[in-house]
């Protein structure tokens, strides 16, 4: 497969820094209980957890570029553009809610070819390669086949970055048609939940890429459907996220244009 | 402690009950991904569940009722009632998707004194005891000190069973007062994270006994308040559930009066 020796090095990479966040994360655990100083440490470990990534990412792959949400852009020369997201679902972490996520990706001329996300807290692995399939634990994933809206659950992004009543229209939208929303808090997991045919579907106005290039291309190769964000631009400035299963899809989408 | 045998007796059967429905989860995830005959698997995995459940506490608590979600009520003459839900979370159970619970309440007089709600995928036993104080791990739980909407997420619960509008006006009304809001398909769960302070309130229009019995105990010994619940009704015919923290609570409640 084309991008073997990167995904290796990716769900590698993702589980030591997955390992690596958790310990911060049972510190953190304890602090959120004394109710003090827990904001730095959540800073810390997100940054900490960056430098890891980024340290290793450097060391073998010194001419691919790199975007992360803490440290910024690195350009590269060979094409390749990794995109990280050290602690995904940074407001679950903060808190003692053990889902997030360590989210890292992988684009080729600004289109995702590998993905990778590691939840610690339950030991999920999901990972992609741009035609290679989807896959959780090993196990090949597929998206939901449902067409009807009441079969399944719709993941709701809401960032609090962005004024939330778009976000509020399109899950309203999904009740009115007899759907159910669903929000935990990590884009990251959702997106992979819907690769893994958990969700039916997935909704964001917005999403920076480090959140958002591994578990789209996890739907794609799953057999779902996206709405593909421009290579030219998304990397550094974000897309809106709209996907699904393939026969849900274009209502979901029909809901996004209708919201956003 | 007055109800620590009762609470022994429960934290033991949850995890053994747990770890009984964790074999039907790996298993239902097999055939999730081969979308195939996975609703009678989940519909034998919470019946046989909770019959382990009630064969334990006939066995050893002959004399106390027993409430349950799959095998109706029995009838006691101690005065206490257990009140079970062997599988909270079942959409996500149907669909591979980790967050669900086993949930064991004891009542005595109508009224919550023991409460444990036990999650398999993250290992995560919460406890409280009336008088006894609330437990995640061992480590005391305290609800969120929060008095402000922005400063963290607010549960809403969605049945299905219901129409969904009434959720829709109260999640709308959180996001209008600067909040965000948080919805991971298990009720159990969730009131188990608002007494974790990992959710600064919990709103749902009805809930039967077995989603919520346990968690409003817990939320109570950790700190924080609840609009309580009809001892004369609520163990047979639900409740509605409004709680947060201490310094949330009466916007928590004024959302829920204007939205139910």
């Amino acid at each position: 497969m084309q991008y073997q020796d990167r995904l290796d090095f990716a769900v590698d990479l993702a589980r030591r820094a997955g390992a690596f966040a958790k310990t911060h994360f049972e510190a953190i655990d304890t602090l959120v209980i004394e109710s003090k100083g827990h904001q730095d440490l959540v800073s810390n470990a997100d940054k900490d957890t960056e430098t890891l990534i980024r340290d290793a990412l450097e060391e073998h792959w010194p001419d691919d570029g790199i975007v992360g949400e803490e440290h910024g852009r690195k350009t590269g020369t060979s094409g390749f553009d990794w995109v990280i997201d050290p602690i995904d679902g940074t407001a679950n972490f903060v808190r003692g809610l053990p889902q997030w996520c360590v989210a890292i990706a992988c684009a080729k001329d600004g289109e995702a070819v590998v993905g990778v996300i590691f939840e610690p807290s339950s030991g999920e692995m999901f990972t992609a390669a741009r035609g290679g399939g989807a896959f959780v634990n090993g196990k090949p994933m597929r998206t939901a086949q449902t067409g009807e809206m009441g079969q399944g659950s719709v993941g709701i992004g809401f960032s609090g970055r962005l004024p939330g009543m778009k976000a509020v229209t399109a899950l309203t939208q999904v009740v009115e048609r007899g759907g159910v929303f669903f929000r935990n808090a990590s884009g990251a997991l959702m997106l992979a939940y819907v690769a893994a045919g958990r969700l039916i579907g997935y909704l964001e106005e917005f999403m920076n890429s480090w959140d958002c290039v591994a578990g789209m291309l996890m739907i794609e190769e799953a057999g779902g459907i996206i709405v593909k964000p421009d290579p030219e631009t998304s990397l550094d400035h974000g897309t809106v996220v709209i996907c699904g299963g393939p026969n849900i899809f274009a209502e979901i989408k029909e809901i996004a244009e209708a919201s956003f």
